[in-house]
C-alpha cells in the first residue's frame, strides 16, 4: 500500500499569512490546498500566485462547488489550479461539468463528502469516472471535539477505496493519529494548522511525512 | 402588499466588469449581490470596493457558507457586507453561528433553498428567527430550459412567506415573468444578466422597478 501524499490546508484571512509558513514547509508538501476561506478572501490571485511560486506543486483550489460549475471550475483552471474541489450535495450536473473540464484542462475534480451523501451517490460518481473523494469531519463538529477517528470511518475508506476512489482524509489530523490508520488506504492527509500554525512548520510537515513513512513501511 | 426590492446579482470575473453595468444601473437598484463568482474570483476586496462605492446599498457576499460558518461570515461582515448567504445544506450548526454573528453586526442572513431542503428543515430555521429565505431556479437547470415559474413555485414561497420568511426570488426572472407573481409575497427579485448585460443597464433595472410597481400597484 503507498504512501500517504500530505496536503497543506492554507485557510488564512490573506496571501501573505498563507505563503510565510507554505514557503517554510513546501519541501515537504505534496498538495497545497487554496482553502475555501482563503479563496473567498483573495480570490483566484492567491491559486495563481501558488501556482507560480510552487509550480512542481499540486495546487487544489478548494471552492467548494455547489452549482454554476462550469463557470466556477473554469476559472480556478485559469488561474492555474490543478485540483478544483465540489460538494457532494451539489447539483447532480455539476459532476459531470466539472469533471468534463477537469479532465479537458488535465487537472482533477475531487468531491466532499458532506452529510447527507449515500453510497448511492458515490456508485454514481464511481461509474461517471470520478477519481477523488474528500472523507472529512467537518470544522463544526471538530470544534465541539464530538468526534474521533474510528473503525467505523476506516471502513468507509476503504469501502469507498474498493470502489475505486482515491480518498482524501480531513479534520484535524494530527501526527499522533496517523498511526490509527495503518492498513486504511489512505490518498491524502489534509493538515492545516498543525502544520500553519506550528512553530517550525517544516519540522511539523517532515513528522507527518516521517510517521506516514513508518506507518505504511 | 409591498413591492418587492430589486437585486442586481453581479457574476463577473473580475471586478472592473462589474462596477461598469453597476455604476449605470444603480439608482435603480436596492440591493447589490456580490455573486459567489466574483467572491470568489475577487476575493472581499470586491465586497469591500462595491460597499465604498454605494454605501447606501444593502450589498450581500453571496458566499454560499455550507461550513466555516463563524470564519467566513466574520470575513464578509469586515469587508462591509450587509448579508451572507447560506446554504440550507449547511452542516446544522452553521445556521446558528452565521445568524448568531449576523445580528452581532447589525447584518442579515439568507438561506439559499437548494435542492434537498424540507419544510422540517425550514420550520427549524423560522423558529430559530431566520428571516430571509432564496427561492431559486439553478443555473444548471434553467440553462437546461426544464422549469418555468408556475404555481407549485407561487405556493411554495406563500408557504414560505406564511412562516414569517422574507422570500428572494432569483433564476433567470425577466420582466415579462414578473406579472405571473402577482399577489405572491416576493420580498426581492433578483436579476443578474437581464441587467448586468443589457446594452442600457439603466433602462433594464427600470423596467423591473416600473413592472414591479405595476404588479404590486
Amino acid at each position: 500500500m503507498q504512501k500517504p501524499l500530505l496536503q497543506i490546508a492554507l485557510d488564512t484571512y490573506d496571501l501573505p499569512s498563507a505563503l510565510g509558513p507554505l514557503q517554510k514547509a513546501a519541501a515537504q508538501i505534496d498538495v497545497i490546498e487554496v482553502g475555501t476561506i482563503l479563496c473567498l478572501s483573495e480570490g483566484m490571485h492567491a491559486v495563481r500566485a501558488i501556482k507560480s511560486l510552487f509550480p512542481d506543486k499540486i495546487v487544489l483550489a478548494d471552492v467548494r462547488i455547489a452549482e454554476a460549475g462550469s463557470i466556477i471550475s473554469k476559472m480556478c483552471f485559469d488561474a492555474n489550479a490543478d485540483w478544483v474541489s465540489v460538494v457532494s450535495g451539489a447539483a447532480p450536473s455539476s459532476f459531470e461539468v466539472v469533471l468534463a473540464e477537469a479532465q479537458a484542462r488535465g487537472g482533477d475534480m475531487q468531491i466532499e463528502l458532506s452529510d447527507g451523501w449515500t453510497w448511492d451517490m458515490a456508485q454514481k460518481w464511481a461509474d461517471m469516472g470520478v477519481q477523488q473523494v474528500i472523507f472529512k469531519r467537518s470544522r463544526d463538529l471538530e470544534a465541539q471535539g464530538t468526534l474521533t477517528w474510528g473503525e467505523k470511518d476506516f471502513d468507509t475508506i476503504r469501502r469507498l477505496h474498493e470502489m475505486g476512489f482515491k480518498v482524501t482524509v480531513t479534520g484535524g489530523v494530527k501526527p499522533k493519529d496517523i498511526p490509527l490508520f495503518a492498513g486504511v488506504p489512505v490518498y491524502i492527509f489534509i493538515a492545516g494548522r498543525a502544520i500553519r500554525g506550528a512553530d517550525d512548520p517544516l519540522a511539523a510537515a517532515t513528522e507527518f511525512q516521517t510517521i506516514m513513512a513508518d506507518t505504511w513501511a
